[in-house]
């Protein structure tokens, strides 16, 4: 096994379920980060026998959340009643991990979209804590504020989360969201306690569109190792997950993109 | 005269120097923001000239910087050596106000490229003071980071600045970089005394690119109110630039642009 690496599959987006599974399986990855549509496709339960099958664990669930009512396809359903259906699907997979994307701005106004996730995360807690699993808030980049996430620092991640308890709300720190705040470093140490997990990519420079901006470790300027320490630093030294949105590694097929990203966690990230 | 409002000539960019100094006297706007390669094309004196006999203040240079030693097309220049330039065409043109773009990631190093910043402050400040000119630090959007400016929050701008006096060293609340900062209300207030100007626009959504993401104001997210009432809190009561970076916007005539950026500046922005 790859020591801490963790496949996200949105990396390997040609590859199916079942096939992320076995590939991961086949090349010594022990983990793998689970989303949603993918898991729908063969079902839950399918999905858990799988994972299992192949001696793997999990290291997340994306996503619950948009909270605000508002998605970059527009409006959205009801974020609390889709989150308590991904916390079960979390619990029937194995992960105690469940990611937060917030949501955008709803009705033109940020202040009353950031209140709305604040409330959202009162009515989700106990559900939480009922079900062993940790609801994961993820700031995402600013320039995401609008369609996606009105949360955008780890800092904001950290207020919204004091008032629960940290096995019930904590954060994931995502280098492509974060890297750049002057503040990272402290808001990281900050987290002691609250990091549910680390995702690691590299920023494309320039950046040809605000979502699909990610490569490898190790082509870009974010650095890897010092992120990984200040996390290590904070307590964290759970599963380390590669997660690249990259229209031409999602247009390969998963057996070619894997050896790559196995390769760039090597040279760039692991210890 | 409409009250307070400067045409950053960014915005109508077709125009050249002449035709925006004149649109402006004729339209009743009695500020203008300008741009150095704009200048450069009619000479400083000429530019300032012009300015004068239309009756027109500038409420800021654009721009200084790039300290770091890389810009979007790749290393730059001495970024000291242009710098202390611009102060003496600012003072030629008759504004106290340089604005600073500090520069994006050199030698892959966030952190050896922020020093580069504070220590090009240390040797422009006297330079800044002898001739009355405030350098304005512009923090820019987190996803302009690596290319442009590893100056990224209003907080980080106030840090760099707290060693110099207050009128050596201000800072730049462009509101496209800064509205989606949970901190942006707390970071203005701490301003205080150091805002050196105000610049607004609107967030395209969806965004097409991380440069060219701007509209007039009420087009996007941004609540124009409520931020000019924060930098007025803070004591902020000078020109307010409409600056916008919009590919429809700069293959127009400006004379076409200028009466809908008045509109929108009434309507959106101004008390």
């Amino acid at each position: 096994m790859i020591e801490r690496l963790s496949l996200n599959q949105i990396t390997t987006r040609s590859w199916s379920l079942p096939d992320a599974v076995a590939g991961c399986a086949e090349a010594g990855v022990g983990w793998i980060g689970l989303w949603r549509d993918k898991v729908a496709e063969v079902g839950v339960e399918t999905a858990a026998r799988l994972v299992r099958e192949h001696g793997l664990r999990v290291s997340s669930l994306c996503r619950g959340g948009f909270f605000t009512g508002r998605g970059p396809d527009g409006p959205t359903g009801d974020g609390v009643a889709d989150t308590l259906a991904a916390l079960d699907e979390a619990v029937a997979l194995g992960t105690d991990v469940l990611v937060l994307v917030v949501g955008g701005i709803a009705d033109n106004d940020l202040g009353l979209s950031r209140r709305r996730v604040a409330e959202a995360l009162d009515q989700l807690v106990p559900a939480a804590l009922d079900r062993g699993v940790r609801l994961a808030l993820e700031p995402l980049h600013p320039m995401q504020c609008a369609e996606r996430s009105v949360l955008s620092t780890l800092r904001q991640a950290l207020h919204l989360a004091a008032p629960h308890p940290p096995e019930a709300v904590g954060v994931m720190v995502d280098e492509l969201h974060v890297w750049w705040d002057p503040a990272v470093e402290a808001s990281i140490a900050a987290a002691a306690g609250r990091i549910a997990g680390f995702q690691v990519c590299d920023e494309l420079v320039p950046m040809p569109d605000p979502l699909m901006c990610r490569g490898l470790p190790g082509t870009g300027p974010i650095d890897h190792r010092h992120l990984r320490t200040c996390v290590e630093a904070a307590g964290y030294h759970g599963p380390i997950e590669v997660e690249i949105f990259n229209t031409d590694l999602w247009s390969r097929p998963g057996a070619d993109v894997l050896p790559e990203v196995i390769t760039s966690y090597r040279n760039h990230v692991a210890p």
